[in-house]
């Protein structure tokens, strides 16, 4: 933690679009001798649509007078547009939940990014369906927890991992977790789970879409990552890339530059995720990049 | 025609793999004094697969040879291997036919590019069930044809289609043509009908699709240029390429960025298709660049 | 112009960064009842940095109070943090005047794009010291100037051009003019002039880069639009991009995908300058797109 | 090892172009019943130009058969047409030295790659002039040399560098090695010495390049590998790439995304190395992908 991070938060806010909005964050902001350092908005639609801000602001001693900040914005400003809004402190670390399965290379992307510092965030837990990861993980001094999860007793793995989560973390990473997650914890945590998939044009949807990418000779394969939801798949995409192939890849190498390119989406997302910068429209995202 | 595309051509080969193909095609060529410039091969698997090969060869006085050269490869290399094959000479420009309807950016883009070379190819006409785009086509020197197409008299509209094209063209281009073609005029053409549409990940069938992949909030929108075949849009695909959005674009400026995406990849579909560089295997294709 | 327009304008403003100019401005048009369309800041430095805001706002009957709401937001707001700012009204279209000498395929793009409304802005006139384009300029209807540039005669070519310039054109753009502008052109329109060139990794600076980036082998072949200013090709950079190559191109071919990336390039800065979205900041640009 | 690695070779040919090379190279292929799998060719110029071929092929007992095939090919064929070539077996894993100083992002991504089977090599050393990647590379199973480099102590230090690679190793990387080569030991490792290093638009030769880059406000930051000759940085390119950034990021954010860009760029490089795909043409390569 530096002193500059110490007086340094994240504001977002959604509501209705409507004249005076900024003007009464602004005001608000100068009124506390906050400097804005980056502020990004956006309305949806010119009339009649949401409108979405992020501001990252500078305030001398902002963390003894966190609290303050809070119960007076929320009253003086939040409250009068009815504004769905977050406030958090740039000088904590947020803390992460990892699971996966058996593939590693988004894993271990993470950690490594994590461990370099870019991404800001402690990784308090892996929890995995499988026993493989332990010790890759382990080096990185992070804890492993093996939650087998039996086809007939899904619901008991679960509400053991529920119990692991349980008011320890505020992200949950799916890297490669090959297990479809009950309504229960989704719920518990809205827009708070970000997950990696393998992407093409079009989608191949069902089992072994590398090797069926492959035999209609796409030209492109991508990954994307979005929140999970209820529906598998279909939640808000948070971010998505692609990268070139050719007849000359066969389903291997194919395989080879997905993990690739779902590493580097993942990552992105997390990032953005973690600083605040993804705000959720319905089933889409802002992202203030 | 330069007199060195005089004696270029273009041989195309797709057979079983099996030892010995390119010593009889290489050894045949340097029989007759020829001399490979460009040479690339594919085989689908190692085991068991199909073979592609592509040869851009000079020899002198190609022309006047052209037509020896062709029955002796055939009788000598072409028939032994039970090959599918095509022997194009560099320096007769195909002819080609664009169908469209009322959006003219990939049209415009074509006929551009044909005028300053960068396409060898004649465009011989254009097709077009409305009469608005006949100044700018007329412009180019390129004739117009107005062919409505009613809705219970489709079958006639192709009908007259079909007698225009009848024999005058190597090539037809769907440059945004809002039309399903009958098997008739497909089955005429094997893999001589390219495509364009748009392509997201996931893709968005049906109707009103730009809208739809801006509620869905993709961070990529794209294009995608396929052979036409009996069943719609799910032919053998040439090129694709995307391009970043965000939430800061509307449904206009996604159609706008869609259609730059659109005209690039067509292009270059229709040039490589042009200088023989795409075959097809099965509902892929190899694409020799 | 639809009658949105005539109600939205661009506010873009630069000043010495410090607390209470987002409250001052959005306060400003909150009690005009505007309403904030799009909004984006940038800080260059958390500490004694420049500040930079663009904001696209809507206000009822704003064009027949234009004049005082600009004179009142001068004497209110811009004065009190000595701002560097613009206010430019959304129905009106720039005017712009394109320089160009042989190569067409930037020209063409640009005239073809503001015709079909992708480009926001009148092309009053098309400047060459070169015949040849003539007949396609005129197609678009769109004035040709030819203006020969003689050796020895340069300042007089350049006053001709300026008489044909001056007070008529809010922007020029050098679509592969290939005269180096005199300082007394560059002086009159700063920050209104776009030249588009080449680029590469790394640069190979004077004649005949394509060839020389062909012999060095490079794999990726480059645009970069920028401002013109008195440094040749050293002014704020706009945007670039980039496009893949390998041995395979040859120097023709290196020329053709390089006027491809020109022209993309080159049509995107213009748009983003058009809608007021590059401020500059020293020798760089702040592009909020 | 798989059986079917024991008996795949990628041969690679550079000669003067003339008719008759592939003729002889197939012929002699198919007389030793060897199956092509893969066959890339080019030629640098149609006229006079110098021809450049891969081929990977399937014989099988090509492990024992390796010394005669090789004997018989140099004195049969290579002699004829005054070749430069290779033939490398496929289930060999060549040996790898990388050496670095203190930045890890691109050896970590070599170890890792490395151990998870995308980089087919014995990664046998790591050597570095600081101490302080020991721990990181040890946890690989990999030996690190700490070897210091004084500034009047260079050659000594080389020496031992020189003594450690000594016949044990096919590949050298420098992974951000800050050091310059002597010419003697480039010259021990021709063509086999992989350096990687950022690259922008235009390029910023000298210190700190990334502070000089975001003072410009460049829109792209990349990365080239090349082979290391005499001439500083000025080797044969072997692949290059780029990512956008804006006036968004600052100084260290684009270092972050630079590294990235450089541990992709030079993990390809490698890769298409070690399966022998980079061919060198004077100062520039002929890669084939």
């Amino acid at each position: 933690m530096t002193s500059s991070n110490a007086s340094t938060a994240y504001l977002t806010v959604a509501c209705k679009d409507q004249p005076g909005i900024v003007a009464a964050v602004s005001g608000f902001l100068f009124s506390k001798n906050a400097n804005i350092i980056h502020s990004d908005q956006h309305s949806s639609d010119p009339v009649g649509g949401r409108f979405f801000l992020r501001m990252e602001f500078h305030m001398k001693d902002l963390e003894s007078k966190f609290e303050d900040f809070k119960k007076e914005f929320s009253e003086t400003v939040a409250v009068k547009f009815e504004m769905i809004w977050t406030l958090t402190p740039a000088w904590i670390k947020k803390k992460t939940a990892i699971l996966v399965s058996k593939f590693d290379h988004a894993l271990m992307d993470l950690l490594w990014r994590a461990k370099r510092g870019e991404l800001f965030t402690d990784i308090t837990m892996v929890i995995s369906n499988h026993p493989d990861l332990r010790e890759a993980v382990e080096s990185f001094g992070v804890t492993f927890h093996h939650i087998p999860v039996e086809k007939d007793k899904k619901e008991e793995s679960e509400h053991k991992i529920l119990e692991l989560l349980n008011g320890k973390v505020d992200l949950i990473i799916l890297a490669r977790y090959m297990q479809i997650l009950t309504s229960k914890l989704i719920e518990s945590y809205p827009y708070k789970i970000i997950n990696i998939h393998h992407s093409f044009l079009p989608a191949f949807v069902g089992a072994d879409p590398y090797r069926r990418a492959g035999e209609r000779g796409v030209k492109l394969i991508g990954a994307t990552a979005h929140y999970v939801t209820e529906e598998l798949d279909q939640g808000p995409i948070i971010e998505q890339d692609v990268i070139r192939v050719s007849h000359r890849h066969d389903i291997e190498e194919l395989k080879i530059l997905g993990r690739d390119i779902e590493r580097q989406v993942l990552s992105r997302a997390v990032k953005w995720h973690l600083s605040q910068r993804v705000l959720v429209d319905g089933n889409k995202t802002v992202v203030f990049v």
